[in-house]
């Protein structure tokens, strides 16, 4: 980690110059106190506008509006709500959707089509326009909204996930923050969940698009809590350039400092999604060396991440690591077995594909922590990947066994 | 299913006719009273052999040997053991997996070559050879071992699983016959977990492998516990031709009574394994229709019965449809969302992408069965496929948090 980047503790999406943001209780959801089910945030300036879209070919009318309005390269602002996912409502959900953007243009003085819009929470409920009406007209938006726009977007989640960065562009300090939501339903196979980030920096759209790919496939597309994939997954970006910092152009060593810091960003923002996943009471870490591609890497690195067998041994503080082999094995991934060596939170308990004899009270001491890491060895290349994923305890049955009812 | 195919109750491997088996405690695992952990299963005739293997990139040592084994098309003999897997030990698991095929030969007077070895347990541990030396000499066998040889298989079973059936071939009744293990580790992405399967047809390994892959696609690999797979997964089935019926041969009507005959006993195993997954309450059956491909059809309906969301859904009688429906999508098959149909238990909740209000309570109860059944019509074509899952508990997490402590 560089550092040129510096972490901005409580940072939230409106650090980053000439953003706004609000939210209120629409009554979409059940109420409690301070509880937020429908936000907005807003650019003062035009913005470069990125994203990464859930790739269910189920899909809420709020995403397929989103790309819709989004493939100008360009957006203003974006309308979230929670407590309802405007997914498999037929016709009424593009309408709806439409005068969600509409509605939050016109409030903003900007066109709808420069408005993105997200929903997420129950499937198969057309959104209540009625209450989404008035909630639009009663958010009211400041510098200062950020955390509250970041508990609008939530639902089973049990915190806010925020983080945020600065770092020199061109003499200037320039600023990029983000918040999400998520914690079920959450598998690397997609886009991922929700989540919002903003920058002050001047960057181009297309530049923007591919350092968000590149981050968003090192951090949200490495996390799994349950295996399953929303029809709302969404990313944005809104670069603004509110800074005054020079403009980052590709290939700069600007451009690679701003790579780093949205990494950065995502992957707090990725390993807080799933340390509050339904249920989880511990993140672990997987990490694949040595495999003789990338993609490898990645696949190895996520099959053992979102085996249910190695989540309940995590849960159990169980050393179970012919688990770790078997998720190993089924992935795919080119494997010799008598190359491959296993770290459990740094101890190594097998080499070249043989067993070490290892104090096994040690290893499930260590286990006892919140954070365990995994760390194989393949032995048959140079490449790594990262992937991260919480443990499966009872608790994740009970949230999920009784969601609507 | 046609009349012509009898179900024979309380059938085991033995019945087909020049069939012994029997099984022992060798102390591979604890003890308690009617446990077996090493069985063998014996033809009196040469047999025709096909089988179907793990896919997982780390294999058992055991399961190598079977496979070098039965490349020739025949085989006189199966040893199995539970307790121990037999995988991830090095070079020592070549070593035993021989040695228990030539002593299991030795014993029943026929080349080590003859006999396949099959392991299911603990992964990383040796076998413990000289415990399974005494035991392959305590094994009795006999045309009544069939019910034996299934219990000493079992790991984490909670009930022996087996089936058999009976029909014509050439005016002569013949008979077919399987037993199956496995309750956790299982996921329709591999060949399966054990089952060992026997008749006393006459028919020729080649047409045997076709059948039994045929057999073993809609069957145990449409199945879902847990989405994890083993390294031993193995089926295998022998024929002996003892019934003294005319051969089975290729296009012929017997052939196609004995693939559905054979379907029919794996269907049986596989329904069984699931509904004894670890900490499943119920079964459900997920039937998809009208897909564009029969690929379509088998990624979607396997896609939902191991979703996890629909998987703790049935735990809880919840009959959440959102989440069919986005596991659904995030399958990869081709869906039109107005076209889309569902049914929970023959109640139509949603008709062309659309949800029909219904009296949730009456599903509620009647999702309280111990059978759920899922159909979707996806309107596209005619392809269907049908997978089964079990519902997903806090049982599963307790049993899979403290396998090996």
């Amino acid at each position: 980690m560089t550092s040129q980047i510096s972490v901005v503790e409580n940072g939230s999406v409106t650090l980053p110059k000439g953003f706004q943001a609000g939210a209120t209780y629409a009554g979409l959801r059940t109420y409690s106190e301070d509880k937020r089910d429908l936000g907005i945030l807003f650019s003062e300036f035009p913005a470069s506008a990125a994203a990464s879209f859930s790739t269910n070919r189920i899909l809420s009318p709020s995403v397929t509006t989103s790309k819709k309005h989004i493939s100008s390269g360009r957006a203003r602002a974006i309308v979230a709500n929670s407590g309802c996912a405007n997914t498999c409502v037929g016709q009424a959900g593009f309408t709806d959707a439409l005068e969600m953007t509409a509605l939050t243009g016109a409030k903003l003085n900007v066109s709808g089509e420069e408005v993105l819009v997200c929903s997420t929470g129950i499937i198969g409920v057309e959104l209540p326009m009625g209450l989404i009406r008035t909630g639009i007209k009663a958010v009211s938006l400041s510098p200062e909204g950020g955390n509250s726009f970041a508990r609008a977007i939530l639902t089973t989640d049990s915190v806010t996930k925020e983080a945020a960065v600065s770092f020199p562009v061109g003499g200037k300090t320039v600023h990029l923050a983000g918040c999400a939501k998520g914690s079920g339903m959450i598998h690397p196979n997609m886009a991922t969940m929700l989540s919002f980030l903003t920058t002050d920096v001047a960057m181009e759209s297309g530049l923007l698009q591919a350092a968000l790919k590149r981050a968003v496939d090192v951090s949200f597309n490495m996390i799994s809590i349950d295996g399953d994939s929303s029809t709302n997954d969404t990313v944005i970006i809104l670069a603004n350039g509110a800074a005054g910092a020079p403009e980052v152009r590709p290939d700069t060593p600007e451009a690679a400092l701003f790579q780093e810091a949205l990494v950065q960003v995502c992957v707090g923002l990725a390993k807080a999604i799933v340390r509050d996943g339904e249920g989880a009471t511990k993140l672990f870490e997987v990490l694949v060396e040595g495999a003789r591609s990338p993609d490898d890497a990645r696949v190895a690195a996520r099959s053992i991440s979102s085996s249910m067998l190695v989540k309940t041994a995590v849960h159990g503080n169980d050393p179970n690591w012919g688990r770790l082999m078997m998720a190993l094995g089924k992935s795919g991934a080119d494997v010799e077995e008598p190359r491959i060596s296993l770290f459990i939170n740094d101890v190594c308990i097998m080499e070249g594909g043989l067993p070490i004899p290892f104090f096994k009270d040690a290893i499930v001491a260590t286990m006892k922590e919140s954070d365990v890491r995994f760390r194989i060895l393949l032995g048959l290349g140079d490449a790594t990947a990262t992937a991260w994923g919480c443990d499966l305890s009872d608790a994740y049955v009970v949230i999920n066994s009784a969601y609507t009812t």
